[in-house]
This record gives structure tokens, sequence and C-alpha cells, in this order.
């Protein structure tokens, strides 16, 4: 049955808009679902005919004699809302409106598409659609949709955002022999979303994987909800096109230029676990390994080959992707020694050499198989004189069965002389591909779900009951009432302070003399720093001065600052001149903060400094969900992390804090959603604890 | 004819080790002969046989009573040495020997292999081989191997080191109906090496396509004197596996270390005008592309679709390329606006909906075609209800034809539906993909080797004949009576000097006063640094002293240096130390040299400084060939590029002044093959001129 309510085995299906005409989409409807076998009964409803296809016809919905789980609806935009409606009082459970003319023409269809939704909403109706070309499940069988043929049974449920590209998908599959659990067509996605089929595929016993095609995703924080769970049970791969325009408005701050216009997915779906396909050869590439492997227990590969030069070039890309080549155990050694002729290759890749035929294939897979440093095995035949393809792919399925939790990929170089043998394989339900590329892409494929699988769930963990809202709404308040969207530094400060990231001691000061005052109280030597929310960067205009050591030093640099200022920027406002305390150098970071659209704030950390935009040294993470051990995955990407453990004999700078005001921050702009970006820049991580310096905190 | 003499088409072909017996080699090798349509005379050679395949055997070469240019040697090693005697006797142009058990098998095989080579060239024969599986010409034809089946015929040249990667290829070719110019399996390469057909295959009129499959390069510095002319002439594309221990041997240098194992293949490879192939797919895809299609003018990108999705993937796959989407002129929007459906999309990707047929496809190509912003094509159809491959692909076919400097790439998504029109387009010379992504792959490989083939030959410019190269010499002379390899920090400064690089004043001190004296000369402040050829990284041991401006700081440090280093290092020997004035600070650069065991000396630069090896921002050239033109081409491709430009409000740095030294470094190299490897770091670039600060030189 699964999360949604009979969507995919109604006990009936009716069909308004069906027609008598064959072209006509409303025809093609009913013609896919007699043709598809569905066991229930069909009802074509259309109030100007008498039978289709053999079958009755009735004048509305609510003239058919029993329930309908599922109404497929093929009328014009303006009339489906009646019809929903219709739909609604019979108690139809579900809707496939493949109708089009609503969000994708513009305002007016939008507003079409809204009542649309409301009126499924009112009565309980879920609605895959409009716009779309419908659903098919192989399994039911059902086919709710206009395509011209039916898919090919198997168990890789593929969602696709696109309709034509779901029908060419279709059409793809049939001619290489792929199945599906399901194809749907996700249309404007109006009420019934990706994420619903995801969550639904991840329950339904009949999928094993679950690939999109997606253009954006419906709903950021419920995606990563939903999703998150979702690949804990099963893969999930998806193409996702078109770049997202979100990074490119948010470019005011250095983390915002940092985050570019896809990350936000990426970084989504690697928090999430979803695989990312890049190109749709890809996509189903790793549906295909994903529905037929095993997920291997580690990245050691073991190649199995009768010719040096192909051996060459998968362990090429073992070694290009994040996988390594398996070390065989001295015992395999020796097996394989006493086995293989004297010229044969027994360290990995094993080379069989060019007259090897089944027998000899079957003895070193076997042997290899066994070997507990080994994992996942890529067998590569070439059609030599002697090869026996087909014997060999039988011993093959042997072992593969013998050794089911280690997936054993076929290359097999060639076209007609392996194709029997490929096709043994792949009726085995194995994987066999033409090329050792996409054998070892899929292992890596394979292996990196297998690690996500692996870490634990987290919850996430960044709990700090000490942190003080009050003051941070008092500070945005004044900022507020102010028409300030740019705290000041000071403000800043206090902000990262009320939620316990160290910052320097910092305080606005409005003539010479009371910044003298201030740098008394924080003790020598001190910075100093204009304070105006235009001025983003402040070194360029002759804005700060540094190492001020007495308050002859501060007196100075405040004049001169004030007269570069205005000599550069006569037009700005300027609140004064900040007195911040210097700190001792420590290792040079940044923490920042920008939001996206469609996922919300985004955490970044990386090399810090003027040179950050240049070097771009930075690593992202969504905050929503963020665990303190994926804080340290994301540090442990960056080269600042080789400078954090201690770079050329340098003690090792204090992580634990890294990771705190990391998390502090997060908590910070998730407690807050009004905070719009944040740059700490530079933050100087010690030995001992840290110093953030230079805090922009942007508010909308 | 060729440069090689005859070898594709000999007058006459004997077979020395002929066999009768099916399955040998020596038989295939006969009936390939014969089955191939070789219109010469066939002699096969075995002194125990009369007649084999209907053909007279004679019982040695030189009973052949006519002149022979090639003849294929399949006789056991021992006997490959007499053989070649004696064709060379008889005056034979050239050998295939395909007999194995040569170099391949170790020290041993390699000594014959010498000996063979050494008969070969005493008689003036050009030899393929040995251990190899043969050549293929479908143009003369001939088939001088002992592969299963003959190539179609085609205009691809496909070389390759792996004889069971040819066969594999040719398998394969034969069922995706993919025909070939010329197979050369290229064995040990013992005489006649990829080089020589490569630039055979360039002059070759049945040739538009050189295809490699290489796992090392036979002489680099002739490689690349003979591929850059043959990549002026047609495109060459290589598929390099297997990775050099050229980068891992030379790590004691930074330079060193950041070249990695495979960066000279993939720096000789541009430099020359090569297209590197990253999997064996891309290969032939490439060459498929290049081989039927025209070389775009320029980078931009049209892309005409009947549906959205393939659309976005398409312009997705551009935009990641270095390649652009095309922004028609205001008539083309107005004569699509003209021609298509209102809701049809008129800007690129041009959507010309799903209900489209051919007349609208032929339409909206035709307009998109003449537009002067619109380099190339992409013809992407999915399945739809109505859609016409046929009719499609006859008017594509007509605009190419029209059109012939644009390639236009067909992207036919889906399966038995599309499977003619691909089919009718294959077979007019057009390219047609699946999916997207190889399409765009391959304009991008067009594109690239356009831009390649448009600029202009360089000749090396790196003439400077103000070097002094005595002085040098006298350098090194001095340093390898020493018995060291590594420079002290003034004889690099010396010898830099010596050609021309602005080196920082230096000189070695032995006692503190002699320090105070240097110092005094150059002017402070200044920084000590030990001068000890063991040490080198001399930061890390407190060997540096910076910013000392005083006869007692300079004093003062020279005590605390030995101390440290006597500490740390008690058993280093010490020179002194060097004192070196202290430059004014600008753009910290490092240039450096490490040399290619292939490809010689590789010219480094990049961000400097002590982060060098963290920030991996560095370019790299082979010197050979180098040109002004070249070096700045690898300047613009790192991030310190951008700070040389002028970063934040900075004067730019003097990019001339800049060129030069690297240019200069460049000349030193090559001039004096002794040295190993040079470290300039830092290197600091100001306004006006640079100054070399710390040079490391070692000499082997």
């Amino acid at each position: 049955m699964g999360l949604l309510n009979n969507f995919y085995n109604p006990n009936a299906v009716a069909v308004v808009g069906a027609s008598k005409k064959p072209g006509k989409v409303g025809h093609s409807i009913v013609k896919n679902l007699i043709e598809s076998g569905f066991p229930g009964q069909i009802y074509p409803v259309n109030p100007k005919e008498e039978e289709i296809e053999g079958l009755t016809v009735y004048p509305s919905v609510t003239a058919i004699p029993e329930q309908v789980d599922l109404v497929v609806v093929a009328v014009p935009a303006a009339r489906t809302l009646d019809v929903a409606r219709e739909c609604g009082e019979k108690g139809v459970k579900n809707l496939v409106v493949v109708t089009a003319g609503f969000k994708e023409i513009g305002k007016e269809g939008l507003d079409l598409e809204k009542e649309l939704v409301a009126i499924c909403h009112q009565y309980g109706m879920r609605m895959l659609g409009p716009n779309c070309v419908g659903m098919m499940d192989t399994h039911t069988p059902i086919n709710a949709s206009f395509t011209k043929t039916f898919p090919l049974k198997g168990d890789i449920a593929f969602l696709s955002q696109s309709g034509a590209t779901l029908i060419a998908i279709l059409d793809w599959s049939r001619s290489v022999g792929l199945g599906f659990s399901k194809m749907v067509s996700l249309g404007n996605k109006g009420d019934l979303s990706e994420i619903d089929f995801i969550a639904e595929a991840a329950e339904d016993p009949y999928t094993r994987v679950i690939a999109c095609y997606l253009e954006d995703v419906a709903d950021g924080s419920r995606f990563l909800e939903v999703v998150r769970e979702a690949t804990r049970k099963k893969p999930v791969i998806i193409l996702k096109s078109g770049t997202s325009q979100a990074g490119a408005q948010a470019a005011s701050s250095h983390t915002g230029a940092l985050a570019g216009s896809d990350l936000a997915y990426d970084t989504a779906f690697r928090q999430c676990g979803v695989i990312r396909a890049r190109s749709m050869t890809e996509l189903f590439e790793l549906a295909i390994a994903f529905s037929r492997c095993p997920v291997p227990a580690g990245k050691k590969v073991a190649i199995v080959t009768n010719s040096g030069g192909p051996g060459i070039v998968a362990t090429d890309n073992v070694e290009a992707r994040s996988l390594t080549m398996a070390r065989f155990t001295r015992e395999t050694i020796e097996e394989l020694r006493g086995g293989l002729p004297a010229e044969a290759a027994l360290y990995n890749p094993v080379d069989v050499l060019g007259d090897a035929r089944a027998d000899r294939y079957r003895f070193a897979l076997e042997k290899v198989l066994a070997d507990p440093n080994v994992d996942s095995i890529v067998v590569l035949m070439c059609p030599t004189a002697v090869a026996q393809p087909l014997e060999t792919t039988q011993a093959v399925i042997e072992l593969q069965k013998k050794y089911p939790h280690k997936p054993i990929m076929g290359v097999y170089l060639g076209g007609e002389s392996m194709a029997e043998g490929a096709r043994l394989m792949s009726e085995a339900g194995m994987t066999c591909f033409t090329f050792p590329e996409p054998a070892i892409a899929a292992i890596n494929g394979l292996v990196s779900y297998g690690e996500f699988r692996n870490t634990p769930v987290g919850e996430s963990d960044l709990i700090y009951p000490d942190v003080d809202k009050k003051a941070v709404k008092a500070i945005f308040y004044d900022a507020m009432r102010d028409n300030r969207l740019v705290l000041l530094g000071s403000e800043a400060a206090a902000v990262a302070r009320a939620y316990g990231i160290p910052a320097a001691p910092i305080s606005l000061a409005t003539t010479p003399e009371e910044a003298v005052e201030e740098a008394e109280k924080m003790g020598y030597p001190v910075v100093l720093k204009v304070a105006s929310p235009k001025i983003l960067h402040k070194t360029d205009v002759g804005g700060v001065k540094i190492g001020l050591d007495s308050p002859e030093a501060v007196r100075k640099g405040f004049i001169e600052i004030m007269e570069n200022v205005h000599r550069l920027l006569p037009q700005a406002v300027v609140y004064g001149i900040e007195v911040q305390k210097m700190m001792p150098k420590g290792v040079e970071l940044i923490i920042g903060m920008t939001r996206d659209v469609q996922f919300g704030p985004m955490i970044a950390c990386g090399l810090g400094g003027i040179y950050v935009n240049l070097l771009k040294d930075v690593s992202f993470r969504l905050a929503q969900g963020l665990t303190r051990r994926e804080i340290e995955a994301m540090l442990s990407e960056t080269k600042a992390y080789t400078l954090l453990r201690g770079y050329r004999g340098e003690k090792p700078a204090d992580l634990p804090a890294l990771v705190e005001a990391i998390g502090r921050t997060a908590r910070l702009v998730l407690d807050f959603p009004e905070i719009n970006e944040i740059d700490i820049n530079p933050v100087f991580v010690y030995n001992q604890g840290l110093s953030a310096l230079d805090i922009k905190i942007t508010i909308s």
C-alpha cells in the first residue's frame, strides 16, 4: 500500500477526458491502462461517448457505480477544477492531472494551479501533476500515462521532472533491456513531489534503487528531512540540472561569493546521502549497478584481466577515484603462484594472460574473492583467440553466488565476440560494461554509498544552553530601529559573545580621546577600524591601523583614518572608529554563513585572511541537521586543516574550540532566520582557544 | 607512399613462420593477408611446407623470386635474428615482428631485442614490434596481423601499445559500425614507435584523425618535436594510461613534489596540441567527432530541442566546459519568433516544443545556422508522439551540407524510436549520440583543437645573448670538486645573476664579524640564513633571522643561528651563515624546475612562500620549445596571476620582468642539463622589477 494511499495500486481507475480517437492523449491513457494489464476496473469518463476500446464510458466520475481510488484527468485546464471537485465528492484518493496550461504558462496558470491544489487538499486528495505524462508501475501493473510503451519489469524507481526525458528514457531502456519498478513524471509538482515519491519508494518492496532527474527541489527543508531517512534504506541517485540562482544573489559577502550557484545542492545531496550523477549516462550506470550489486564492505578493488593494457587503464581509474587497489595476503599470492603460469602477474591487477580460458579465470577469481583484503572485483576480458566469454561468465555467476557480498563487475571489451557473455551476465542479474571506466565509477558509487550508510545517524547535537537570545534580539532591535542592515563591528562581536563565540574585545569610539580610553581598558597594542556599514573592505580605503601601542599612536591613528575615509569616501556615513585589542596571530581562518533560498543557512569554514576569495579554500555544510562530526568532516576537506593539525613543526591548533565556534555560529543562524550573512574573517585559532576578529553580520 | 617506405602498401609481403595449421599465428597471418584482399603477392615462408591456403610456400625469404617490401616474422624469438639478417640481405624495407619473448620478459629478452634492432638498422630496415599483433590498412587493403577480423573502412588511424586493446577495439568497432584507415599494434616499439606512425598518419590522405592508446612515449624530446608538427595538420587524440614514476623520484624540491606523477605527460600533450582522452569511451567519442565534423570557428554553441529537460542538461554541460551558449542576433530572434509557436523558447536553447515535426526543426535550425554568433549546433530530439526522426535527420543532413563549417551534432534521446534516424545521420557521415554529455564533450574537443591550431606556431624565443655560461661552469666546477650537489645560496644567486635573473645581494660569512662587514656593504636591514647543503628547510631549525638592522643584531643573530643549528642538527656540516639584503615585499611567487625522465626540464611558477606545498597554486610547462607567449599562458592559469594583475587596489606587478625571469630560468636549465632541480622561493615581484630571494639549485 505504501505511504501514498493506493496510488500505485488503486482498486479501479477512471480516465476523465477519455477519447475514442487514436492519437489523442485521452485515448492513449485508456489504451495504456488496458494494455498494461491493470487488474482493476477501468472507467473511461466522457459525456459524449458510450464505448471506448470496448469499455463502457460514463458521463461523469460520480456516475461510476463503485469506489474509484485513482482518477487520471485529461480535460482542458479550465475544466480541471470542476473535475477535481467532483472527484473529491466521489471520495477519490488520488489524481493524476496530465493537462498542461498551469504554472508553466505564467501567472494565470499559477493561480489556476493553486486553486486546483486547494480543492485537492480540501477533499484530502493527493495529486500528481499537473502538466505531466503520468505514472507507471510494472508490478501492479498499471500504465496511467500517455507514453507509447510500457517499461520492462525491474527494480529501479525513476522519477523525472521532465516528461520528455521520461519518454526518452523509457524508449531507450527497452532497447538496452533495462527494467523499472515505477516511472513517475513529476510535472509541475503542484501537490505531490519527488519528496513524496522518494519516501514511498524507500518503503516499496519492488524497488531497490531510486533514480531521479530533477530541475529543482520542492521544499529544501522537507527534502533534507525525508531524503536523509530514505537514503538509509535505499540508494537515491539524482541528476540535478540547471543552476540555482541563490548563490548569485548573495554575493555581497565572501562566503556568498564562494558558495557559487550550484553548491547548495551539492552540499544538501551529500549531507543527506544522495548520490549525485553528473550525466544521464552516469545516472543509469549507477542505477543499474546499485540494482544489481551488493554494496561492498570497503574500497579495496581487485582486478583480474587477460591483458595488460586494459588492466592499467582500470588501475588508473581506481586510483583516480576514492578507491584503492587491494593488496592480497601472502596466502593469496602463493595460491595464485601455484595455479597460474609463470608469466602471469600475481599482484593486483592479476594478469591471467592472453591464453587464459574459463578455467584459469575461475581459479584466479576464486582465490581473489576469498582474500579478506578484497572488497570488490572487476573481471576484464579481451576477445583473445582462446577467450571463452560464455564459460567464463558461467564461472563468474557461480562465484558471485558463492560470495554474495563482494560485487563482481564484468568489463568485456569488444563487440560481437563478447556480446553473448555480456548478455548471460546481465540475465543473471549482474553488471557488465564494455569499457573499464564506468565499472570503476559504479564501484566508486557503491563504496561511497556504503560509507554513508555506515556512518551513525547523526542527530543534530548543536545544543548550547548558555546562549543569550535576548541579548541578540536587543542588538538586532537597535540596528533595525537605526535602519542598518549591517551590524557595527562592536555589535557583531556582542552577538557572537552572546552565543559563546570568543570575539576579540572591541568598542566603538567617536573621538580620539574615547579611543585612547578604550585602548587603555583593553590593553595595548590595539587596532583601529573605521565603523561604517557602507564600507565593507576597510583596508582598501585606509580605514584600518594596526599595532598601535601607545595613547599617542591611537590618537594619531584615529585622526588619520578619519582623514583617509573622508578623502576617499566623502559620502560614507561614519559611526566612529572601533578600537579592538590586537590579538596574537594564530591559524588564520574564515567562518561564514550564506543563506540558500532552497536549503537555508550554509556554514563555511576555510583559510581566512585577505586572500580568502583568491585561495577559495572553503568547505560548506548546511546548518540544518548539522552535527559536530559533520563540522569535523567539513574542516578535514580544507587545506586549512593541514595548518590546523600543525604544519611544518607548528603545534596543532585547538580543533575542539574551532568545532564549537562553528557549531555555535550554526546555532545562531538557525535561531535567527533574520541573519542574512555572516563573515568572521579572520578567526585566529590558537594552540588553546581561538579569537574571532573581524565579524560582519548582515540582517534582513 | 608516406614517410614509412611502402610500409602500408608493399609491392609484396612474405610471412616467415607461415603455418598450415588453423589456430596458429603463422596461419592466421597468411589467411588475413588473403582475406583482406591485399593486391600484391603473398609469399608464405616455411622450409617444411609446400602450400598454405593455396599459395606456394618458399623455404626462405631469399628463395622468393621477386623484391619483397614487407616481411611479417612469426618464428620463435631465437630465430628472429637470422630471419632479420636474411631479410636485410634480400633488400626488404620493413619488418613486422609479431614474435614475443623480447624486452617484455626481462634482461635476456631486452638484449635479444637490441640485437634485432641493430640488425635492422645495419640493413636500413624499419621494424614494427617485436611482440605485436601486426598492422592493418583498410585502403591498401592489407591485414598483416593475426586478428580474427578486419576493420571497416574509415578515416581514423588507431595506434595501440596494447595488442589486446587493439583486438578488443577492432571487435567493438565492427559492432558499432566504426571504421579505421589503419590499425597498428605497436608492441615493444623496438624500432618504429608511435612517433613514426603519427608522423606518417599526419601525411596520409586516408586519415583524418589519429587516435592512440599509449602506456609511455618512446622518446620525449622527439615526441614533442614531431607531434607538435603533426597536430598542426590533424587532430591527435591520446589515451595515456599508467603513471610515470618521474614525479615520485624527484620529490626533494617543492617543485618536484608539486609536479606529481602524471603531470609531465599532461604538460607535454598540451604543449604539442595533443587532445588527451580520459577514458576509452572518450577516446573514440572524440575520434568519431573529429573524423566527421568540421572544426568550429569558436566556442559559441546553439541548442535546438523539442523538450526542456534535456535542453537544460545540455546547457549545464556547455557551461561546465570551456564553451559558451551562443547569444543570437536580434534578427535571428525575430525570425524565430515569426516562424515558431508562441510558447516556443526563442533564446538559446531554442525549444521548438514537444509537438514539433521535421519542418519546424528545419526552420529553427536554418535560422540558427545562419546566425553569425553561432559556431556549432546540437540538435536534441526526444521521441515525442509526433517526432519525425527520419525526416528531421534528412533536414539536418541537408543543412550540414549548406553550412559545412558549423558542426551539427545529433543527440537523439531514446532507443528504437530514434534508431533509424541515428543510423541515417551516421551513414551521412555525421555524429549522433544518445545522451547530451558526449556531444558537448566532443564539441569541446573540437573547439580546443581549433584554438590550438589557430595559435601561431611558436618558435622558441628564449634567446638571451647576455648570459654568462662560463661563470656558471666555474661555480658548478667548485661545487663538484667540493662534492656538493646542492649549491650554497650565494653560489645559486651567482648562477642566477650570470643568467640575468635578479637575485638579492647575498654573501657567505664564517664569523660574526664577517657577517657585519657584509651587512654594512649591502645595507641594512639584512637576513641571516644558515649555509648548509643538508638543511633544506632552514626556518624549521631556527636557521633564519630576519629584519636585522644593526651590527649588534647581526652579531647576535649569527651566534643564535649557530647555536640553534648545533643543538637541533649537531651532525650537519655548516659552511657558515649567509647574509642577504632584506628586500621589500612584493607579490610572493615561486619559480621552479624539476626534470622529467621522458620530457626533460619542466618549469613551474605560482604562489610562493612557506605555504607553497599547501596551496599548490603552481602551473607547469616543459622548457623544451617554450615561448614567451606560453610563459604568459602558464602564469594566467595560476591564482597568483590575480595578485600579479593587482589585487584589491594594489598596483599591478611587473609581468614582463617575471616572464623574462622565467624564460631565463628555462634557458639556464636547457643550457645546463646537469641542473637537476631549482626552487626560487620566494621571488618578490614588484611594480617594477623583481627580486629572487631564496634560490636552491641541485646538480647531478
